[in-house]
């Protein structure tokens, strides 16, 4: 049971990476789902057991995001403080984003967001992102190395709306310049009132 | 020939006025062309003598907003330093909008931006929106009242970011709480590193 639940994961997950992938190299107007099929290796009836559309998938972004911030939290370097380790993640997660997305897709998703067109899970509070988030920032007061006049929810937010921020920023100006070199110059400016002196 | 000139842009900026106010109160949708003349009390005729139809209006908002930048700059206490300035402006700006427009037209206008679905002119350099961020900032440099290691450029940038995110960040929250008070605690913190020490 344990080992089906494992495989069920993994073919969604497969299916969910194969699908960005491609929708970042060819656009997501010009992928099929015979593309998406055939570059998951799954037949189209174990597709539509997992989505109901192509549009489905739009959805999914958490869960890409959320994959890289795992891997991202196993290589992190274990002498970081708190503050260093929320500009680490900051900087490894936005250098992935710039370099596997076309600016496109993830201005749609941010917009469509702001417009609630879709129900997107960028912002479901049981994310990774949310739990590694929190448990750093909780890490990081009680220990003095983050101010303490905020609470952990509202330091999350900021840190969130600081992202934000800098994704939209990067969208706006087409993609031009390095979403993770910016991040990481800029990052520090928007969130460092939160680091304690 | 100066009066005409001044004549005009006070019938244009009038139908502007008017019609944000018809916006935020019916909506968008709702308000008719025979709203907007009827409350400018001009006749349909000039009406699309300004504007090419009701959609158009859309692309107007930078011009409301700038009017209301005029407005408080000439309300600036004058013991403020630059900084403080700056933080005036926001917290001025954001409780304006709060109070004057319905979340839902300031997200669209917004998610536009990012999807390029317009042309939106919020982002106009021209705009008095950059040249009273310009002026203030590049003040503050020269006094030692801001930080010099970035140019004006990037921090007139950074402060857009930041407004940007704030506002952004109320439209997610389908303008719940007030813009104009929580930019007030929250702005400080985000534009907080600009300060010099």
């Amino acid at each position: 049971m344990e080992n089906e639940m494992e495989k069920e994961e993994n073919i969604k997950e497969r299916i969910i990476r194969k699908s960005w992938n491609l929708f970042s190299q060819k656009g997501f107007e010009k992928t099929t789902l015979n593309d998406i099929i055939m570059s998951a290796g799954i037949s189209k009836g174990t597709f539509y057991y997992y989505f109901r559309s192509k549009d489905t998938l739009l959805n999914t972004l958490s869960v890409i995001f959320d994959e890289e911030y795992r891997n991202v939290e196993e290589q992190m370097p274990a002498d970081l403080d708190s503050f260093e380790k929320l500009m680490y993640l900051n900087y490894r997660i936005h250098t992935y984003i710039g370099e596997n997305f076309d600016y496109r897709l993830i201005a749609n998703q941010y917009a469509a967001q702001l417009t609630k067109e879709d129900a997107s899970n960028l912002l479901d509070k049981n994310r990774f992102y949310f739990s590694i988030l929190n448990r750093i920032i909780d890490e990081g007061q009680k220990n003095g190395e983050l101010r303490d006049d905020l609470t952990v929810t509202e330091m999350v937010k900021l840190y969130g709306i600081c992202e934000r921020a800098l994704v939209t920023d990067w969208c706006m100006n087409n993609g031009e310049y390095s979403l993770g070199e910016y991040s990481k110059k800029m990052m520090p400016l928007l969130f460092g009132q939160c680091r304690k002196k």
